[in-house]
């Protein structure tokens, strides 16, 4: 079996067998195959897809290049919730402190930002201390204690996607819905979970930006977690302005801690409720979904999430007081405020050049070795629908290199239109797929 | 300028400018873009194509990554034939003794084999002691005393090239219309030529299936010539089964002598023929095409295109005894008869599994860092359009290692149609372009 001939099927449009995909997906992990020959499969993946057939046994090649995470030890209903990766997109550091307030153990396996969006494991990492690299036993040990502890990619969990989504990252394979899926389920089934909620992002801010392929990859993934008899759940959700105000790592931090107290954006508190007690149902703290909605609810607004967050952050060896102080998180040394020549209500904010100008002043990634500044980042002032002024103020951009701020600044000008007329309201949660 | 987001545009199938154009490939070759990346880009491209500009600016970035051959100390007119890559294709080496034997000299820049077809340097490296490494003074004094050199490039000469090329025949991106154009023309120009003849190959065997490709890249090529002021012209031939007999290193160098012994295969003889008119006309040595035809049959008749191959076998420190006795060049130990079940007309052979048969035992290259074994291949006993009974011999495979014999033996079965009928018999030159 030759990969060259893997690579130029592939290119062609063929379906490759389970083995010739395990060949080169183990073989990849190896160093047998070099990272030239895997950049060009994966984009030929991206112009000629896989079946169903092959992401299966691309799933299944990346969870067999590790060990996975044995958590039998750990009591109770274990459930994680992923997101396809969005602008602003927060939803798991605030979900899951309200899932686990509620009792349900969350393993959380988290990534890192991959091209434009950012990534929950860069975000708390922002935090001072904050490791996301636990033992296994610590990771088995914080769940028993606390009921929900966040940890990357290991060598011992999926190598193999560890590797191949790093490759993506660096060489514009990322929007490949059979890539994504491969990637989230593998790392999922890697943690014998019992439960997933998946957020499966569709707009101009995320990789999938047509509904279409958002639904087709929701259903690969319920469809994989079905077969390995995990129960799981994905919301379609909008991504076509950022979730929140704050895009960029310790930035998102604070947006968290308000959120959790109660004192967030709305879009971004009413998709993490909803995400929240779809955990909390799937992890059988609750008897139907209506019950799980009104825990989360009760969970915001008692501040159990907010503590348990807390919890989280000193198990992980972090300093929980930057939720009240945030002079304690990283800060930017320069502020650039971003104003509108024209007055009238903001129909449109495109997350897509709102994450990509954060990326460019470096909250996220130009290639797999770039390193992310933790302090900088963006805060809209206005979001679709609300009424500026001539002059008022979009966005402030918190950098702490001067080098990218001009073109950054002109990619948050381009991503905002600003109407007459106010727009007409979208929806947040577009479908459930189950 | 990140190379992420080049990628990335030309993913979409957006037009590069030439400065990105140009400042991908210096990064290439200075070792700052990686090989994955560039690995994603050429599929990229693969996909999406590339603008006459476009490939305008990729051909310019390659010629201006090295030095170039100087040859304006060597006289005469100087002419290069090229093809475009076939199986079996050894036209190159009867139709430049041809020439250079009516007069015309011929600086050529060969290259090595790429996927399933064959390469000139590989070929004549066959041939013990043939150095195709001369240094510029070697050529420039072998042009001006034998009238005929052969190298391969290197770093002197468009370094970039050399490296994007190894590069796309490890990833399966050689065909491509738009990367095959700048990577023979940037290799051509460097040559500062007074004339160039393409054959640009067409079929099953070739890298290029389309009619209509093969013109888009014929015209291609000659309006890159046109505008650097190179006389060009191409002819497109016929590669739907391969061409003449032989097919691998050493057995295609005996195929040369007896052509050039007028002993060949016609339809290597006919192209090689015409092949070397067109250099003689376009090297001014004869007054038009019809009195370019008769020299270049009087040259073969003579022996004085032999005696010429001889001539540089000997200035390149071969053994110009090889054409004579073929028990000197690298033979195999192996052979293997293909023969028919059943009799009738040879009505196709699939030249591209013929090729990829042969790269199988080894004369072709599986990886850029794959070695080629000289003495393999095979002899087609056969070709279409010839009358074969059951049990009759098809195919000899000439190996040296047992272990890829099977699947090759099967690539040239399923490479052979038999029918009832005689077929219709197919033009060898389709079209010319000048």
């Amino acid at each position: 079996m030759r990969i060259l001939d893997l690579i130029y099927r592939k290119r062609n449009g063929e379906e490759l067998s389970e083995e010739e995909i395990a060949h080169l997906v183990t073989g990849y992990n190896s160093g047998e195959v070099p990272d030239y020959q895997m950049a060009a499969f994966l984009m030929a993946v991206y112009f000629t897809n896989m079946s169903d057939k092959e992401v299966g046994a691309m799933t299944s090649a990346m969870l067999t290049s590790g060990e996975g995470i044995d958590l039998r030890d750990v009591g109770g209903v274990k459930v994680d919730k992923h997101s396809t990766g969005g602008v602003g997109d927060k939803t798991s550091l605030i979900a899951a402190p309200l899932a686990a307030a509620a009792g349900v153990t969350i393993p959380m396996i988290s990534g890192r930002a991959l091209g434009h969006t950012g990534g929950t494991l860069d975000k708390l990492e922002s935090i001072p201390g904050f490791r996301t690299d636990l033992s296994l036993d610590e990771f088995r040990h914080q769940l028993t204690h606390v009921g929900f502890a966040v940890i990357g990619q290991s060598d011992q969990v999926t190598p193999a996607d560890g590797k191949i989504y790093a490759l993506r990252d660096a060489t514009a394979t990322i929007e490949s819905t059979a890539l994504i899926a491969a990637s989230i389920m593998s790392k999922k089934l890697a943690a014998s979970l019992d439960g997933l909620v998946l957020d499966v992002k569709v707009g101009s801010g995320a990789f999938i930006k047509k509904l279409i392929e958002a639904r087709r990859l929701a259903q690969m993934m319920v469809a994989i977690a079905r077969r390995a008899n995990l129960r799981a759940q994905a919301l379609i959700t909008d991504m076509n302005q950022p979730l929140g105000y704050a895009v960029g790592n310790a930035l998102e931090i604070m947006e968290v801690s308000q959120t959790l107290q109660n004192a967030g954006p709305t879009d971004l508190t009413r998709i993490s409720l909803e995400l929240a007690a779809r955990m909390i149902y799937l992890g059988k703290a609750a008897k139907n979904l209506e019950d799980a909605r009104k825990i989360a609810e009760e969970k915001l607004l008692d501040g159990a999430g907010y503590r348990k967050f807390k919890e989280v952050i000193q198990a992980q060896g972090g300093n929980p007081q930057v939720l009240d102080r945030f002079d304690l998180l990283p800060n930017a040394t320069g502020v650039l405020e971003i104003t509108t020549p024209r007055g009238g209500y903001v129909s449109a904010i495109d997350a897509e050049l709102v994450g990509q100008a954060a990326t460019l002043i470096g909250a996220g990634r130009d290639s797999k070795e770039s390193e992310i500044d933790p302090a900088v980042g963006l805060i809209l002032e206005v979001k679709v629908g609300q009424k500026v002024d001539a002059g008022g103020v979009l966005c402030r951009l918190y950098y702490t290199k001067e080098d990218r701020v001009e073109d950054a600044s002109q990619s948050i000008e381009d991503a905002f239109r600003i109407s007459a007329q106010a727009p007409e309201p979208r929806e947040l949660i577009l479908e459930v797929v189950s």
